[in-house]
């Protein structure tokens, strides 16, 4: 038996999905559970980024984390390192999660005492931000190998960003990416975006991603 | 004005796509055009990829290329520079093409006269798996900062896939990478496909690349 529970999520075929996220958002409010989705391509740095900020966080919050993929039970075995309460989301062949989906690994999870929730969203920088999950924030990972141009490319996912993780800094020398180009780009799609250049692999700049996360609950507890 | 015309494609609300792509495919053998459909993660190589092909195939086959992306046009203008055919197709948001949308936009670049048409796909390792665009041969590339992993969480890209392209080994040094678990997970998924790691960048082991396509279009001539 796998040590955390596998569990298949069936998209709603009659939703509503913005009335079912902001309804799932106000009971996450009235829990003091905050529930970020992490967003990026196949490969960005999605879990390895999970696995530092959980280590980083775990002894002042109280942190769960739900793997969505189509298949595979990979990524919630990676977390199931960190101590962090884990389950794994099968989607089915889905390409995104949406708000009922995102309750019903909630419910799996059980949130009674925790204050951060953080989901792993399917690999894909399309159609997961068209899909509002009832999170209260949005976090896209960019990793360097990808290329400065993906905000050109894929407005969507950088407009629904709250924040910006630039990932695998560590190996910017072997790549042709400016960095430059890709706060500009991004911030063309949405001007406020918080951006961070870190490298999940050393660790480094990952300090005020932390910051920016732990105020973040802070707030939502108030 | 572009160099390249920038095309609008819709999907079909009635179609049965699997018809439309068995009849676009018998079309095009009519023809004798040959329509790859290349698809990847964003970020994995694609433009790349297709610049040194058309360059080491441009002598002996006429080529013409179709960039699908959701916006920008970076990429027909970078395809542009090697003087083939081009067209930049914009999805509208949609996440993949299927077999109309590839019709308008063979309508649109004219197939007379091409014995190759390469069909880049949107950056997507999910949805365009999912729909047969009429194409002779679908080529998947992976490149080597995604990881090794990624045949277990996303099966049926590499079910669909014919042939699976391993970029950016030029890399292979700075990244936790498994070139014989990627080939045994590839080969769970699609046990006789074809595997060549390659290097776009630095042009390393592209020549076999180059023969199976180029012998594939000369048996699709036939």
């Amino acid at each position: 038996m796998e040590p955390f529970r596998v569990i298949e999520v069936k998209e709603s075929i009659l939703a509503d999905n913005n009335a079912d996220a902001d309804a799932l958002r106000a009971r996450l409010k009235t829990q003091g559970t905050f529930l970020l989705n992490v967003m990026s391509s196949p490969g960005a740095g999605k879990t390895c980024t999970l696995k530092r900020t959980i280590a980083a966080l775990r002894d002042e919050l109280r942190i769960g984390v739900m793997e969505a993929d189509i298949d595979s039970d990979v990524d919630a075995a990676a977390i199931l390192e960190t101590g962090a309460r884990v389950i794994q989301l099968h989607t089915g062949g889905m390409c995104h999660l949406d708000a009922d989906m995102t309750r019903q690994g909630l419910a799996e999870l059980g949130t009674d005492g925790l204050d951060l929730v953080i989901l792993e969203n399917v690999g894909n920088l399309v159609c997961p931000a068209e899909f509002d999950t009832g999170a209260v924030k949005n976090a896209v990972i960019l990793s360097v190998p990808e290329g400065h141009d993906k905000p050109l490319k894929y407005p969507l996912m950088f407009e629904v960003a709250d924040v910006l993780l630039i990932n695998k800094t560590d190996v910017l020398p072997y790549f042709d990416f400016d960095l430059d180009k890709v706060v500009e780009y991004a911030r063309l799609r949405h001007p406020g975006l918080e951006i961070f250049p870190i490298s999940a692999k050393t660790g480094e700049g990952m300090e005020r991603w932390f910051d920016w996360l732990r105020a973040r609950v802070g707030e939502w507890k108030q």
